[in-house]
């Protein structure tokens, strides 16, 4: 690991107070910690042009979100997170004032979390990319995107659509619409939601909503070698949405289905736990909808008030097309 | 974690049996690895156009260093590497069989140190990267860079310069130099040699050579608070090298001590052990040199023949310059 050297004491002084389990933090070849039991990894990354462009969000926001997208992966297994190593591509104009506002992001991210930095990389790169790793403590069980059972509800705790109407509204510089904005800027992560549900060993299944529900569903449903029927008034529409749906002439149920970046949870779980799961996410103050069903036959069957619904030719955001 | 969908099954086949401690492996939001004791990770990457260019090495070998750069800054702790996951950056234009022989060459290099990939992701970006995050077992004793201590030996396990006149002579497209090309394109990590040193409670600090003798040196300096004193013409020269050298009308003590990438490891260690390091590494088949000492006195001082010799401007390769 190379953190060059006028930053790493920047950096080691604001990744704060080391953990006693925390052996070897930032600055040596390795971080060395010390762990009993079932850890987690994801490793995931924020690219220029890729995943945001320049502008639609400040520096800080940027590096919070870095964050944020890594433990949204540990939410949805429903882990505790506990460290994270960061690795910035940076082009060689990028000023070291831009690059400690980045950290500062991830910083505060990181301390909402209660997560670690305990290393990472900063590389000269011809485009801007930020790549995570975070570490996690496991649930005891761990729900998986491969465990849905025919029948079992769908569910989601938070909104839908709200990050890629917030997108369209910064892209064209709409006024107002500041819960879309936000919902963009400074996702909100469900950790908490996702470890409360991985207590309930009838929480089947469970995906965050990174790519957009049907993208996400679907991944449920192949790796489950199941399909699902949607219902696709059970969404609930933020207000904010449905005014810009229309006065952008916007299709509302696209955003829902297909938006991407909106870190709500998607879980599968057994009809006869639906007061159960009610109960548990009103006491956090957790918007919940149930959409659907997982089926026996393979595919996802979309319906509008009992009516079928075409399914859109894109489910979501391809990360590699 | 995002490995888009006809990847997945084929890098999954590729990866291998998991063992028992991997819960979860590619394909999920997370992998589960169960563990005791103490951990290292480390995060590093090959970024084109800073790292590499096009040509200089096969895919196959890109991916084998891709690794082989972690798997290093494993041995420098004296630790045993176990899991990786790994995150390729892809420009659109890119095929999936570019991917897969990249992919091809990571699986090589960790079958040869029993890395088991457990998860990462590919994404579309405008430049050309892999960032790998290495997790391994510590040693008992693991070995930092900031344990230096006065009056130590300073020692190399495996040849310096090497790379640097590979990559010149690759880069030029000069006949033959076989020895010097293959350090740059397909370098070999002391992992071996690291576990072996960190047994002996005496190896008091330790760092793999990669961005150029002086500047890693200077490294165990800095963070030991002392200094060191080098008589240069301790080195071991390659004959190849040397060749290199004279045919290209180079300065042989520029590659040696400021040339990179080698993975040679650098150690300190007290006198009294001298006996003990050089049985241990010829047991290894390993070239050893002791190069100078460690001093009370900051900085580096460099000797040719006991005459001064003066300190090169640029120590190494400076990763964010």
């Amino acid at each position: 690991m190379n953190l060059e050297s006028s930053l790493i004491t920047w950096i080691q002084k604001k990744s704060g107070k080391l953990s006693s389990a925390v052996k070897l933090g930032i600055g040596d070849d390795c971080a060395v910690v010390k762990f009993s039991g079932d850890l987690i990894f994801t490793k995931d990354s924020l690219v220029e042009g890729t995943h945001f462009k320049w502008g639609y969000q400040t520096l800080f926001q940027l590096g919070r979100k870095a964050l944020a997208v890594n433990l949204s992966d540990v939410a949805a297994m429903g882990g505790v997170p506990l460290y994270a190593l960061v690795e910035l591509g940076i082009p060689k104009k990028f000023s070291q004032e831009k690059i400690k506002e980045i950290y500062r992001g991830i910083f505060f991210e990181a301390k909402t979390q209660a997560t670690t930095i305990i290393g990472g990389n900063i590389v000269t790169s011809a485009c801007f990319w930020i790549s995570i790793t975070l570490i996690g403590k496991s649930a005891k069980h761990f729900v998986t995107r491969s465990g849905a059972r025919s029948h079992d509800l769908i569910g989601v705790a938070g909104y839908l659509g709200l990050a890629t109407a917030g997108l369209h509204s910064i892209k064209r510089g709409l006024k107002g619409y500041g819960v879309l904005k936000k919902a963009y800027q400074k996702p909100c992560v469900l950790v908490g939601v996702g470890s409360v549900l991985a207590q309930k060993r009838w929480v089947h299944a469970m995906i965050d909503v990174s790519d957009g529900f049907l993208k996400d569903l679907n991944h449920v449903c192949c790796q489950s070698k199941l399909g699902a029927q949607i219902e696709i008034t059970n969404l609930s529409i933020h207000p904010q949405l449905s005014l810009w749906a229309k006065k952008n002439n916007k299709n509302v149920f696209h955003a829902l289905l297909s938006g991407g970046e909106d870190y709500a949870l998607l879980f599968t779980f057994p009809s006869k736990h639906l007061k159960n799961i009610h109960k548990l996410l009103k006491n956090n103050g957790i918007l919940f909808n149930v959409l659907g069903e997982i089926t026996p036959k393979k595919g996802l069957f979309l319906t509008q008030k009992g009516k079928p619904h075409p399914l859109p030719k894109c489910l979501g955001y391809d990360h590699f097309s």
